[in-house]
């Protein structure tokens, strides 16, 4: 996951802007996605907190989904990272999925950087920005570009997994989880998110 | 789960000190520790929401440590409750446990107690009260008791999910997990719980 290619960092056919703007439009997106939730923030609010008119916003950040990944400043696009396990569709899909995770998670850089972020989901306003933020704009085009069935469903559930998992093994260093190869890791968790994104689910 | 026989038993072998003074320390102390987590919470602002000073704190309840665990008053043992579903043996365990869990946490008086329990988890120091201190006097007996194999490797797999679904479903409240009737809560994980109780293992 060191391949420059999959870094989030700078869009590529974009102009830059003025670095005054671009600051200026992240720091704006980043309180307020923290403080109204993604659904309750529109890209034009952005831009009044901003100074700078909704188009502009678009004009430097695309779609509303980039300017809340840029706004994370995650290490590398979760989206670009997953895309080719995404592509080869539902069937081994979470063993895919959880050795990309996996390469990124145990990169000891990314690691630090990530386990920032995930401290911050149990604070109140970091709380929606992950949850309800990270769902709607990562983890649901995630679930259908995989194609599968009730995306809305399946993917907090995989959620619920992968953070557990996050928690033990990179958060709480719970051993032997902690300390596991990340072949086994794959071995124990990919039946579980299989389940969770392709299984039978009630209703 | 209101059986006083599954509550907590009061500690012995300290002094009990006035006891208005300490239940509202404690009171204090549960509401500080729940809304600002543990490193946000100091022992002079419990004190202080007391209406008395640090040092007395101190002298009743001890370190900030001490005072945490003694606030914890875990509404019931989990060990106790858990008791019926692991004297049954391992074969259905996960759909037993998940049963005593979900009636435990569904309870709304419950789950605001048991919330400011996993808020404080990923404090550094709610960390190793927690994931160490909870899997070492609590997981670790249960699988043990339950007669399964390894369960210092189990255990610990049960927890990444039932965490990962406590953040999911109590915490970040994400849907449609969060009002998802517990019958189906039960249908969709107790096939990975119980996978992690008996299923096969690496290595």
């Amino acid at each position: 996951m060191t391949d420059p290619a999959t870094r989030a960092a700078p869009r590529r056919g974009r102009r830059p802007g003025a670095p005054d703007t671009r600051a200026a439009i992240l720091a704006a997106a980043r309180e307020l996605f923290a403080g109204q939730g993604y659904a309750g923030t529109s890209v034009r609010a952005i831009g009044a907190a901003a100074g700078v008119d909704a188009s502009l916003v678009h004009h430097y950040f695309g779609t509303k989904d980039d300017l809340f990944v840029a706004a994370l400043e995650l290490p590398l696009d979760p989206r670009v990272a997953l895309a080719p396990a995404v592509a080869a569709g539902p069937d081994g899909a979470g063993e895919r999925v959880l050795r990309v995770f996996l390469s990124v998670w145990d990169d000891p850089d990314l690691q630090v950087r990530l386990l920032g972020l995930a401290r911050s989901m149990l604070d109140p306003a970091g709380q929606r920005l992950l949850s309800e933020g990270f769902l709607t704009a990562v983890l649901r085009p995630v679930g259908i570009a995989l194609g599968i069935e009730r995306p809305d469903v399946r993917m907090p559930l995989v959620a619920s997994q992968v953070m557990g998992l996050i928690l033990v093994r990179y958060l709480l260093r719970v051993e032997p989880i902690a300390s596991m190869p990340a072949e086994d890791v794959v071995t124990i968790y990919a039946p579980t998110v299989q389940r969770y994104l392709t299984g039978p689910l009630p209703g």
